[in-house]
């Protein structure tokens, strides 16, 4: 609140950052919180700032972030995109001159538990070159899949780099090797080697030419349907500010089959955690399922926060 | 036509057919023809089915395939997506019961040559296993983004294995080594041995853990909006039939931005294109960007068909 957020907007904020926290997002929640008041601080993110519509074109809506907090602007895109799925079946909201959402899967859980399915991206800064370049000109462009089950609900949510570069980095620091390859080192090769990847900045992008491909795709279509930057021009910019984004909810109530929706649902994860594990006694998870684990740990043992995070926060 | 097709529909086959090799898609193209016939002759396929309007809901409508062949159905729906997104400014056309579309990318360019974005997807039979998992319960289900660019379309379509069995096949019989990891051995370790991925039917997703969850979600959302089949239950027909797909379509002329469209599209595509290539000389290419070259290359020498295939067409 003493950075220009109202009380409401404040507590908004809070339970979005400790909410991804508690759900072990850690990167996205209550570690990246210093670095949300610097940006506004800085003056990349106006607090008070809210959405104007620039065009409505029926079921599918332009608007203008105004520069505003990403993760309030995108609550509000996911709950209008929402609205219009509700009178037209399917409602689309793209967002231009916004900020960073933290993590997409709140919005992909929010639209969710509302019983809607739901479809969301952002571009980003350029951190990752095209296939067969080694300058970064694509962004990793999170994208979000998301459906209710089970009162509670089914949430993809994933980069088109193979890993950040905060997994990278932490890696790095462990001492220890990536599972799968991360990237390319300096001559070119493959490597699973963090610090190598982090030298040459050559990040993986998602099923090699398909994920650079795909991040290219996106950032294209966040641009032109909100008419907002690419990642091309947000990368002229000092820091990542005025990003793109698109809000896409199914309305699953207004289907003529919505009473089996459910029962679909529940038929296609039975028959996929019913998979032959590779380890026996290992647990086949669909996306979004640790998560549910997790929140309950963490509501029951508190919320792990770096010592020095607590303590940055506090002096803020 | 002696297979129940009238001469209108039996030319739409022929054209889509012929225009997926012109294409150089060769897999769905020609080389395909004989099994599509073969599943019209063993009752999997109807020749003479058009989709029924089952559920209509503004923006977003359930249609029924009827088991008609799937490049009809998925020329209709793609068309009737762009109806409704003139209408709308986003409209989705969500069809059960419909047959292999054979090339996603054909509705990609159907879609962006008419100025539209678009985005869609197919289920399919199961071929790919869980993340951690042994027994394939994911199919492959391709996914499709395109825009229109430059008169003609960036058109994005992939599978959700790294590579198909086509391919590998292909791989193994020439002798050659995948470029990249395809899939794991029986002993549970990635390799680029075609043959070995072919004797452990476990390919790889695109992405690892993400191309997997992506696998699911895109079944989830195809069986529930359509009402239609998910991979588990169209896994249990006798051959792959009766699939899910949607289409989704975006009216740019709709938006108020329209008039720059052109501009931001090429303007991200030229940044894009003058990335450093790693190896000097080569071309960053966009994706659809060879299609073009090689549909330039079969109109002038001809469409290359192999010789086997065009006898067994002959005697169909």
């Amino acid at each position: 609140m003493r950075n220009g957020f109202t009380e409401s907007k404040a507590d908004s904020c809070a339970r979005i950052f400790a909410g991804n926290s508690l759900d072990g997002i850690y990167s996205h929640g209550i570690n990246r919180f210093p670095r949300f008041i610097e940006y506004i601080r800085r003056g990349f993110v106006y607090a008070d700032a809210e959405p104007v519509l620039i065009h409505a074109a029926g079921a599918m809506e332009q608007w203008d972030g105004q520069l505003g907090p990403g993760p309030l602007n995108a609550i509000f895109c996911t709950d209008r995109a929402t609205q219009l799925a509700s009178e037209y079946g399917i409602g689309c909201v793209a967002i231009a001159n916004t900020n960073h959402w933290m993590r997409g899967g709140t919005y992909g859980w929010q639209a969710a538990k509302k019983g809607f399915a739901f479809v969301g991206w952002t571009n980003t800064e350029a951190n990752m070159p095209a296939w067969g370049a080694k300058d970064s000109r694509l962004g990793n462009n999170p994208l979000v899949f998301a459906l209710p089950y089970n009162s509670e609900a089914i949430v993809l949510d994933f980069a088109m780099t193979q890993y950040s570069y905060g997994k990278m980095e932490a890696a790095h620091l462990e001492g220890s090797t990536l599972p799968y390859p991360g990237g390319f080192d300096m001559n070119g090769d493959i490597t699973q080697q963090p610090e190598d990847i982090l030298q040459s900045r050559r990040a993986l992008p998602v099923g090699y030419w398909k994920g650079a491909g795909l991040s290219l795709l996106l950032d294209i279509m966040a641009a032109v349907l909100s008419s907002g930057l690419s990642t091309r021009k947000l990368s002229m910019n000092e820091a990542e500010y005025g990003v793109s984004q698109v809000f896409i909810a199914f309305s699953l109530m207004s289907l003529g089959n919505f009473p089996s929706v459910e029962r679909t649902i529940s038929e296609i994860i039975s028959d996929y955690k019913n998979s032959t594990p590779e380890h026996p006694g290992s647990e086949i998870r669909y996306p979004g399922e640790r998560v549910l684990l997790t929140r309950k740990q963490n509501l029951a043992d508190g919320i792990p926060v770096l010592e020095e995070i607590w303590e940055k926060i506090m002096k803020l």
